[in-house]
């Protein structure tokens, strides 16, 4: 977004859409937050609560959601303004410091788990072990499912196993993927560079659905996988508010958190550089040092 | 396949996997037919029962189906064989002589409408007014949805009309197809040939699904409206014999029957080359004149 790779950002931009601090202000009929409590901010910060998908519960597919950091200011700053219904309270038994990420990049991996009916008995495959992929293999591993990690990273299979995975692949070694034939109830793509999407169809089990997450510029599949194997394509962005609730008291109760590592809001210049260089592990969280 | 257009082909030839006839014979255990008694064969002849998706109800996607013209001989002959399992009887009420399409383009429509849960809440487009989708505006407006018919032919538009199509786009005219943005729920594809996918992939409401049976080479998306609009795209091959034959139930309680054109089986080349020549309104029967 600071780099406009998306073609939406506006400047002067400031980012921020995993924000978790504490109310200081709300409207007259706000009732469900109080002065002083603990909440947490992802991408979106409105919806319009009238549109078919907000009226069915898809408040993540407004048709005019509104993101945190788009038209709006995020939270590198000393406050940030939002809609209170995309204001949810966390739980006590969460650390505050390590909240954020859950926002945007757990929500976003455990919408698809649950959207897509995912249980003990499917075998799942997460395509890039990162901010979004380390709560995917937490999350799966909670929900009981045998969980393979797919990475250009043989030096994060230790982690990836730590996290829950209990079976890799390295993304470079063709003959592995393809030996994995058939395997996956589903593929979650975490990583936002195309993939031999062909090859990843192959991994597939009939039936099976591979799931995209990361920005991918676009997709391609051979006619047949799609129509003999009964294969699908899809996505997802985020998840409702109602969603980021239940995720927050599933982390509680099994003790999720994301892999985090701590910077000072003044050393952000340091902490992108680390993002950019591919050095996070695996989300970098800013505290804020400056303001109050 | 005459023309090994798909590459599994095998030579000597026998074609026709939309077969209609009575029991001449049968296996010892096989309790469900009994001779003289009309039946129907599609595109599968032959599954293990003992995979994962047939042990699922989903033979048709078995991991060893048979094809009934692929190593093996199909229904453009006196006689042919089958397991018994994928002969399904034909209910009284159903013309033996239009029966025969729904084996194949029937199934394959019918199966998308149950397995994607289409319900009379719906608004779904059919792109391709021919052999399968005769039968898909016909099952689509019996199962009372709202349903527009996409062709590049508008000489189409009356028959579609009558078969239940109440709206209608030109597949040539771009700006109707723009103007269509986010209608449909699902777009059912029945035409092999490449489509403008991110064009098809805006008519789709949010959560859509752009269904493809027609035997398109591949299919490309860009990644956002996979992401963010949660939209879908998959396929199926026909259906299983559970369902073949709730839906010849179906046909004979709402009156569905495929449009033919009848030839004698004598007639076939004259048939073919009307068939190829595009003019095949929508599926051409052949009856048997040869032999006995």
């Amino acid at each position: 977004m600071k780099n406009n790779d998306w073609g939406i950002s506006e400047y002067p931009f400031v980012g921020g859409h995993e924000v978790v601090g504490r109310v200081i202000g709300k409207g007259a009929h706000v009732s469900h937050l109080e002065i002083g409590q603990r909440i947490g901010l992802g991408w979106y910060s409105r919806s319009c609560g009238l549109c078919d998908p907000c009226m069915r519960g898809d408040q993540n597919i407004c048709v005019v959601a509104e993101s945190a950091i788009v038209t709006r200011h995020g939270g590198f700053a000393n406050k940030v303004r939002a809609q209170a219904f995309w204001c949810t309270p966390i739980p006590d038994a969460l650390d505050l410091s390590a909240a954020g990420p859950l926002f945007c990049g757990g929500i976003t991996v455990f919408n698809l788990i649950v959207q897509n009916a995912i249980t003990a008995l499917d075998h799942v495959a997460v395509v890039g072990i990162g901010g979004l992929g380390n709560l995917a293999l937490q999350f799966l591993s909670a929900w009981g499912c045998e969980v393979t990690a797919i990475s250009t990273s043989e030096s994060k299979f230790d982690e990836a196993k730590a996290l829950g995975a209990t079976h890799f692949l390295h993304a470079r070694d063709p003959d592995a993927l393809k030996a994995a034939a058939g395997r996956f109830k589903m593929i979650l793509v975490t990583v936002n560079v195309p993939l031999d999407w062909d090859l990843y169809m192959t991994m597939l089990d009939k039936r099976g659905k591979l799931h995209i997450v990361g920005a991918v510029p676009s997709v391609t599949s051979s006619g047949f996988p799609l129509i003999e194997q009964q294969k699908i394509i899809g996505g997802s962005p985020l998840g409702s508010p109602g969603l980021v609730k239940q995720m927050l008291d599933f982390c509680a109760r099994k003790e999720i958190a994301p892999v985090t590592q701590k910077y000072a809001l003044s050393q952000i210049n340091t902490a992108f550089e680390n993002m950019e260089a591919g050095k996070a592990r695996y989300r970098l969280v800013l505290e804020n040092d400056i303001s109050s």
